[in-house]
This record gives structure tokens, C-alpha cells and sequence, in this order.
């Protein structure tokens, strides 16, 4: 089941550097094992800011929820969730 | 260059069925012409409306102006555009 | 799986009076079959507007979507759609 | 008599996290309390939020004004407030 | 039980100027009718609109509900509702 | 003169509790002094919010700019001030 | 007494030319009168718009909405109401 | 030519009282010196508000900019410029 | 002096297609002849929308307000005017 | 390729002022150095904001992501991205 989810990433000026720079690599971390597992189907970077628009493949809105508010970087995004589904026109049974 | 467009659709509540029937084939089938050929990678609907999120890989902002305003149903749509790039954490060279 | 969507809906104002006397028959019956399916699983009005809050209980977005697609009075309704999910701290499995 | 409340949660981030994890518990405890009593009679989390929806059954507003604003999280809650009732169409008395 | 609604009224330029005198009769009389019963509590003109702010005096959310949309400008109103209570440094037991 | 004043109050999580209990009290003095001036016509709660809803009767808008600007808790005030005046249908000479 | 209003004017693409020109001769006219009287203190053009940023000088609220409302323009006109007063720092008594 | 100028003013709640003051002297004095140099031709408080509503009349735009820029308090303004020209239906050649 | 404006093009649907076609060439040729003038300094379409990015260079904001409503598309444009100057930085005395 | 980037600057105004200094100095400089080498085609200061408007001519979105978020400033920026491409009533090949 398909979710786009847009997150903008806040990380506040006076936010300890190396503390920041260590729930990035986590943060990606968990990203690639998610990635690896089909579940974050998709990332694009938005250009100019630091933000991305991203797909997901999960079974429920239960499991989203948890694979969202688990990642590293968490507290310091702002989601927008959107709840897709296939379109009728596309040459794809499932548009990967 | 990877751009998405969410696009939202609004035909006239007293517009012609026929005519309507008539553009949305001819929208599927340039769609698919465009799916086929790569430039529109992705569509997704959005649950609920009579709107679709897509990702175009094209050369230029040019071609893609020329790829959306020519589309079937463009007078009655209402675009919004979002460039995008590839994300640096994606495992992917090129998020497809 | 749960999710919360609001109907807004809006007939003009010079629509013919007895085609909107029988959509709406037919909204109110498709609606009926549906909540004693329990996939319509909560319908509540909002105070002075033509709008209504639902709560949906269905197995995936592609099944809302077709559902909300072929409301008999979809064409009038604007929609907002809000994916929700058990929230811990009740004291029921999933909340009715 | 129905109301429904969105509340959106946000805890500064050098809130003390001993402080968050006491509030939040005494605010699950008031929260079932109110749940037994039949008073909040609904709430679902929204997805990839720190958010819920909520259904009151209260006599009055200002029952559920005093119930919002006495609640041990309510300091860092941004609370939206719509006015519900019974939905004509629906097969039950009262939407349970 | 207080609640605030403020009414915007938009009558379509090119609507019967009969019926609308018509419809506005009877909305005055209606109004009337309710402010002498206690229930349309206060009605103000917002300046240079055509537009009201009236406070209701109802039992529940339903009966409010009952009182606007039957009310014989409904079709041309666009309403926002606010639930209201005394406030606590009030001097009066219940502000009149 | 009528005019509504809507009153958004925020404290921050922070500020000293005793320095705002002092203010709270003052701000009730002074609206009482005002309520019994005449001046504050009415002041009700918005449910779940710290806010208000005040009418203002007063010789002109420099007079309210004066009232307002020196409550006690203005600096921590949002206020959003709409004119209003008498409604032709009303029943009374002014709407008390 | 002083309000700043800004208005914009919206006549459809299909009104009879005729009658709008009729109705921008009156509404001149108007402006007039109320301009020699000192009601209309100001007007202004907002650039590259078809609305006007407009300073009344009257007695009081009441006053004003009877001048907007019965503008000849009026029923194509969005009317957007700010009160003023002196500000402290002019120089001059009351700012002309 | 003439601009109309929007000014909220924040100046943070824990801000030193005696720089605001000083600022805010240095403010008066400037805001006076182009009063009298006919530059700055007209200032309002907008009512409940600190606020004010400004037209200036400049040589060009980037005057303009270098008048607004350097004003003392400038650092806690948020500007909303607006571009005006005479009004075709004034009585007056300039309205002053 | 400089000024950007944003111009979103909305004809009817049902507006005559020759007409629009009349219109439009003019259009094209009140555009070339101000290009020429050095008045229309830059001009760039906004990618999948019936809109453009304008830059002005005027002697006032009251030539810009002539230039402006004199376009012959303008009953089916809105515009959003934001006043520019040069910018300190540049390497050029006037931003060409 | 050309889009526009609007940039809104907002240093805290408790930051540190040789540090912010020193960004600007270099920020200028990186500036000059893109306009040199006709990739910052463009710049316009945004009158009475800390506030600019350019035009960016790159070979894709990945090139013109990179020049952003190096900025020296970034971290501090507020950016909206508007892809753009040639329009064809233009009299010249690409509108420099």
C-alpha cells in the first residue's frame, strides 16, 4: 500500500553539531536498511531545501506510523502524509 | 532531471460527457505514450480526489513545460511543480 | 485500517431540485450498505455545514479510494482525507 | 452531545525528559479515566504525527472546556474544536 | 449552552431580486422569532460586510445544528462556528 | 461603538509562574473595572482554548486602542479586532 | 474617527458594459461627495489592481458601513476593514 | 510617488527595557525627521495592534528600501509594501 | 526603477477561442513593442502554467499601472506587483 | 536551464554580529564568483525586506541543489524555488 510523505527537516541553529551529525548517520542508516527491506520505496531530495518527498510501501497505516515516528531524526521533522493508490492508466500493475 | 507535478483535475459539473470521454482516452493514451518512453517515470492517484502525483525525467524545464501544457486535459487542470534530485542517501545511483 | 476523511459538499445553487432529491436517496442507501458492512464504520454531521466527518474501515487505499470514487454525490464533494491508526494509550484493541 | 478535537502536541526539545515521561503518563491516566467514563469516547493517532483525533461526549462546552484545559499535557497542545451531531442517514441512535 | 456563529452571505448577482427580498422577509422574521425565544441570543452587522455575528443560546449542538440549516438564507451563507462558555472573571453568572 | 476583540493568549512554557499569576490577577481587576464601566459589554471563553471573544462599547477606536494596549497581559496577546454595528433586524435599539 | 478599507473590485467578464460604465459614473459621483465632505479622506490605486486603498473619517462604525454598503460598486466589491487612530509620534494632531 | 507600508513590530518579550526604550526614542526622532522632510506623509496605529499603516512618497524604489532599512527598530519589523498611484476619481492633483 | 510582476492567466473555458486568438496576438505585440522601449525588461513562462515572471523598468509606479491595466489579456490576469532595487552585491550598476 | 529562487534571510537577532559579518563577506563573494561565471544570471533586493529575488541559469536541479545549500548563508535562508523557461512572445533567443 503506497504513501507519499513529505519531510522538512528543522534542525535548530544552536543544536549541537556532533550530536546532529550522529542522528544523520543513523538517520541514513535506517533509511538504506528500509530501503533495502521495500519498504521506503522511493527518496528525492526537494531542491534548494532540506527536505524530501519520499514513498512508502507498507502493509497498514499502523505500520507507517511506527516506521515514521521511529526514525532518528524524528523530532526534528515536519510531515505531510498523503495516502496513494495505482492509477488506471498506468502501463504497470504496480507502479514501482 | 527528475521534477514532480501533482496534478489536480476539475471538470465543469456541466460539461459535455462526451467530450469529456473523448479527452480523458486521449489523455491515457499520450500518458502511456510518455510512460513508455520515460519521461513520465511515475503516477500515482491520490486517494480520495481526482488529482495524481508524478514524477517526469526530462532534459530541461523547457521540455517539460512543453510535455505538460500540451496534455489533453490541461485546461482543466491545476498544476504544481516541484524539482527534485537524487537524494544522497539512496542506495539507488538514480532513485527510479 | 482506519482513516478519518471530511465531506464537504456543495450543490449549486440552480441544480435541478429533483436529480439532487435522488442522489441523495442513493447516497443515503450506498451509505447505509456500507456501514452495515463496516467499512463505513462512523458518520458524525458538522454543526451548521453541509459536511460530514467519517471514519473508514477498510483494507487498503485502493479500497477507500474506490469507495469515496463512487459516492453517488461525489461530483459535489470536496475531500479531506487523514490517515489515522490505534492510538496506545486506549483501553480498547482498536477503537470502535 | 459530540464534539471532536484535533490536538497537536509539541514538546519543546530541551523540554526535561523526566518531566515529558511524567506528564505523559499522568495524561494516559486522566485519558482512560475520562475513556471509562464515556466523556472521550474516541481517539485515534494520526499518522506520522504527534497528533490525535478525538470524540467527546459531553453535557455541555463547558464541560469539555474544563475537561481540554485540566488535562496535565495541555500546555504544549494546539487544540481544534468542531461542533458534531447525530448524522441523519446513519442506521444507529446515537453514532457509537 | 453559547456558541458564536459568524454568517457570510453571498446572494449570486444575477439571482432573482424578488426572491431574494422574499427570502430575506422570512429570514427576518425567522430571526425574530428566535431572538424573542431567547435562542439567537445577540446578532451584529461585521462592518462594510454583508455579514453577521450572532451568539446562539441552545440546549446542544443538534438543536443548533436544526435552528441554521433550516434558516431561509442557508443556501447563501457560509458559516463558521465557535463553541463558546463563560468566562471566569465575568461578574455576571451567565454574560448576557 | 461596537467592536469584537478576539484575544489569543500565550504565556510562554517558561515565564516565571508567580510574575503571570500577578498579571492574571491584575488583567481580571482591570476587566472588571472596565465590565463595570460598561465598556467590556461581554468577554466569553472559546472552549479548549486560552482565548476570547469580547464586545467593546466605546466612544471610538482611539479609545479601545488605549483600553487594549494596556491590559496587564497585552504583551502576551494576539488580537484580532473586527468592527461591528446594530443589525437592522434586531428587536432591541442596541444589542445588549 | 479614522478606518483604513481596502477595496477590490470584481465586475464578471460578461456584465453588460453599458451598466458598468453607468455604475462607475455613479460611484465617481459619490466618491465625490464624500470626498468634499471629508468622509473619504483619502483613495489610492494599488498597482497593476482594480482596488483602492481608502482612509474614512467618520463619526462611527455605523456610520461607515452605511457609506460601504451603499456604494454603487458595492455589490462587486471585497471589502477589507482595519480601525486606526493618531499615532503617537506625528507631528501633526491628527494625521491628514 | 507613493507607497503604502504595513509595519508589525515584535520586540522580544525578554528583550532589555532600556535598549527598546532607546530604540524606540531613535525610531520617534527619525520617523519625525522624514515626517518633516515630506517623505514619510502619513502614519496610523492600527487599533489593538503595534502596528502602523504608512504611505510614503519617494523618488524611486530603492530609496525606499534605503529609508525602511535603516530605521532603528527596523531589526523587529516584518514590512508589507504596497505599491499606490493616484486615483483617477480624486478631487485632488496628488492625494495628500 | 525596477518591479517584478507575476501574471497568471485564467480565460473561461467557454470564452470564445477566436476572440481569445485576437486577443492573445494582441497580446504579443503591446509585449515586443514595450521589450523594445526597454520598459518589459525580462519576461519568463512559469514551467506547466498559463503564467509568467515579468521584470519592469519604469519611471513611477504610476506609468507601471497604466502599462499594466492597458494590456489587452489584463481582464483575465491577476498580478502580484513586489517593488525591486539593485542589489548591493552585484558586479553590475543595474541588475540587466 | 532557468529557475527563479526567491531567498529570505532571518539571522536571530541574538547572533552572534562579527560571525554574521564574516558569512556575509563571504556569501557576497561566492555570490560574485557565480555571476562571474553566469550561473547567478540575476539578483533584485526585495524593497524593505532582507529579501532577494534571482534567476539562476544551471545545467539541472542536482546542480543548482548544490549551489544553494552551500550557500554561506543557507542556514539562514528561507528559499522558494519556481522552475522557469523561455517564453515565446520574446523578441530575443533567451532572455538574458
Amino acid at each position: 500500500m503506497l504513501t507519499m510523505v513529505r519531510m522538512n527537516v528543522r534542525i535548530p541553529l544552536d543544536f549541537d553539531k556532533q550530536e546532529a551529525a550522529r542522528l544523520k548517520a543513523r538517520e541514513k542508516e535506517r533509511f538504506q536498511e528500509l530501503q533495502r527491506a521495500g519498504k521506503w520505496r522511493h527518496i528525492w531530495r526537494v531542491v534548494g531545501l532540506y527536505a524530501n518527498v519520499s514513498i512508502f510501501d507498507v502493509e497498514s497505516n499502523a505500520e507507517l506510523h511506527d516506521i515514521l515516528t521511529s526514525l532518528p531524526l524524528y523530532p526534528f521533522m515536519e510531515m505531510d502524509v498523503t495516502p496513494l493508490c495505482r492509477h488506471p492508466s498506468s502501463l504497470h500493475d504496480d507502479d514501482r
